[in-house]
């Protein structure tokens, strides 16, 4: 990792350099960047890449072209259709509609924005001025994309209801009607909620089956966000843990996160045709001109809000034509049986605490306990102490250290930082690996 | 070009291939592809990438990482501050601020976002709802991404007044003193003005003097969409049509676009330090840490209405390194001397007539009037028939020419289909090549 910037000289100036001089640098850049491919990269929701998809990103990386019409994709444009259709089966809207966005918030602005446009069409022609405040219900445990994405829609982030969770990390979904009737009681109206499958943190999955039952009593659009946890759709063992998927209007889903996709590959998936098109064109002549000689069907560009729009479904195309369904659904039961395994150990394991007993995804979140605390009282103190080991830890593996995982803290939970392990199909982790973390953690905090 | 949808199968099923039919239809892929890096490919606002840029796509994909944190990656966060620096620099906000955002509609959909969070902070908290409508201004020759924007942002696309252009195609700064006047009276609050330089269509210029003077008497944000003309800053002889940038709010640049960066590479930069962060964070504590070991001010991530951010400012560090200002203006020259050359030729010849007598970038707009038609009068019918002739001879291009370029009508200006011819960096154009161009549309189209 590089430590100092003075370390690469990065500036720009009047006057370019040699092929030699660049390459130089090109190889200092490599050398000094985050190693993300490497099997002991737990860092993020994001690992190496599935080389085939790397493959399929350099080749459409190559061809540069924009994914707006047929005329200048038509190869791409088939491709993310593929691809687009073959997860609306599998998610279960065969007569769905979707688009690749930009990553998964995105596609999660998407969701709020067809919700909004089915309740309010005039929306789009009128803005929101004179409309009673909107509100969406999420989890206190969900991504903050919802909020970003309020504050950019208009609707603001005061009106983003955070839904109680219980202690698995799921949305309460008693909770949530409640608090569809308490702002209805305010005079405001609730127009989407925004579920969780795999939640950034604890990996847990909402109920949404409850909570499409609620949403349909209320008349409420339902998004849910399986940016990370969709991934287990292709699980031949895993896919119950979305269960009721299919009775939802609407899917984001990042392949670029658990199954490899090289950055970015992100889909959004809708129930309802025409409903993506209709809210989002605004028909540029000079771009879709509907006198061409070819069918114009295939020109999703006025789906998106977006204009240019890099072309995010071949890579995936390819890795998944390669590996076929089947192919995928082992790489991720792989990743699953990984993280299963690391959370039996540690269970068993002194100075090693679960955040939680039960896990749905293969986020592992646990507090490491050195020798020197463990026999002492839990007061505030020793919490205080707590919270401040895992940053010196993570000092300690970006220094010195063989792998590389993320903590945080969990306000809503009173939770002090503890790490979160996460497995993704890519390099393909191994039970050897997870054992070999246990011990490089013990390793490195065990003194602290 | 890929005609039927049938000839390369991309579905998608239970199991996968071998590595040798996946082989072959990536080659189909490639092949059946449109070659946007033919020199004779004019059709859209980008074309070749340049081969720096390539190199350094092709890298950061394989290192496979999120510019969200200096954490997960150091080398390009420092890539990214350096290229948006020296922007800021060309631009005149030395002490700006700016990001990468994927693709042009979503940078001016930034400068939409600052200049409402500046009118009013609480949006972010409150939302729209209680505030009267919010107006924006942009000319009628504008991109549609305002539009775009304001139905996502909850303005609403009545909202965007579009401001008269002049013959030229530049936005008239009389008339839009005169929408925010009476857009005033009608109970409406004017809050931003989103001029162009560099129209998709035209290429023209919107007057940022002018401008400038009146969005400060009136306390309006004033965006510049530079997508397209923003690259003409790096031109030593052509960066005065930019003359005034230095005074507005923001900026919206697409190297994507005339020097061939590969897609998706497009930045927003704004004068106002601190007002991107302000405006967009939302501090999540799980990525956010500000308990980390190293200087945190390069975490760029919660600027961004993004989570995971792709790696796009590497590619065009690479070529700007490789080439220094020096050789991007070089570039820059050439392609407007050739679209200077084209002019003049066809400005000359019989059958071709410019929409524009002067222009300013470098898209050269043109009727080309088949030799049976070029003696008659000029009434609906003729008229009528024209506009017939641009989509014939797009399909002739397509199935056996040897260049393509776009069309469209302009119905706000009354005129039908004509061709957009438009030079961009890469590959480089010579005259010769123009001379080709020219030669090829007579062939096509002479005998229509
Ligand atoms: C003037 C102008 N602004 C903005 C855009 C949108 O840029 P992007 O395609 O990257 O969204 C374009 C696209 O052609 C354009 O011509
Ligand atoms: C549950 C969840 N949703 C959405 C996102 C946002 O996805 P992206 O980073 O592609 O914007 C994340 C990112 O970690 C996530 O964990």
């Amino acid at each position: 990792m590089l430590h100092k910037q003075e370390e690469i000289d990065f500036s720009l100036g009047q006057n370019g350099c040699t092929d030699e001089e660049l390459l130089s640098l090109v190889r200092h850049t490599i050398r000094r960047s985050v190693d993300t491919g490497h099997p002991h990269f737990y860092n993020q929701l994001y690992g190496g890449t599935d080389p085939y998809g790397l493959a399929g990103a350099w080749v459409s990386e190559a061809c540069n072209t924009n994914q707006y019409t047929f005329e200048v994709a038509p190869t791409f444009s088939l491709a993310e259709h593929a691809v687009l259709q073959r997860a609306l089966e599998l998610f279960g809207f065969p007569n769905g509609d979707g688009i690749f966005a930009p990553g998964g918030s995105m596609s999660n602005m998407y969701g709020l924005v067809l919700a909004r446009y089915r309740m309010y069409p005039d929306v789009k022609l009128d803005g929101l001025a004179g409309l009673p405040p909107l509100v969406v219900f999420t989890s206190e445990d969900a991504h903050y994309s919802t909020l970003k994405g309020a504050h950019w829609l208009g609707i603001g982030t005061r009106n983003v209801v955070k839904v109680k969770t219980d202690a698995a990390g799921c949305m309460d979904p008693k909770h949530l009607e409640q608090c569809i009737i308490k702002a209805t009681r305010e005079k405001k109206k609730p127009f989407a909620v925004v579920a969780t499958a795999g939640t950034t943190v604890l990996g847990s999955f909402d109920p949404l089956n409850p909570l499409a039952d609620i949403c349909q009593k209320h008349g409420l659009w339902l998004h849910v966000d399986a940016c990370w946890g969709g991934s287990l759709i292709l699980s031949r063992k895993h896919a119950s843990v979305l269960e009721g998927i299919d009775r939802v209007d609407s899917v984001s889903w990042n392949p670029h996160k658990m199954v490899g996709a090289p950055l970015q590959c992100s889909m959004f998936l809708v129930k309802h045709e025409g409903l993506l098109h209709r809210s989002n064109s605004a028909s540029a002549t000079y771009l879709f001109q509907q006198d061409k000689f070819y069918d114009v069907t295939y020109d999703s560009g006025d789906k998106s809000v977006q204009c240019g729009r890099k072309v995010d479904a071949y890579k995936l195309w390819l890795m998944w034509r390669k590996r076929g369904d089947e192919g995928l659904s082992r790489l991720v039961d792989n990743a699953v049986d990984c993280a299963q395994y690391f959370a039996k150990i540690i269970s068993e394991r002194p100075g090693f605490e679960l955040v939680l007993p039960e896990f749905q995804c293969t986020n592992i979140c646990f507090w490491f306990i050195p020798s020197s605390m463990r026999d002492q009282t839990r007061d505030e103190a020793w919490w205080d102490k707590l919270a401040k080991v895992a940053p010196l830890m993570k000092e300690r593996m970006v220094l010195q250290g063989a792998v590389m995982l993320g903590y945080q803290p969990m306000a809503h939970r009173g939770m002090v930082n503890f790490f979160r392990m996460v497995t993704t199909c890519q390099p393909p982790p191994t039970r050897a690996q997870m054992d070999f973390v246990i011990e490089e953690i013990e390793r490195l905090g065990d003194d602290l």
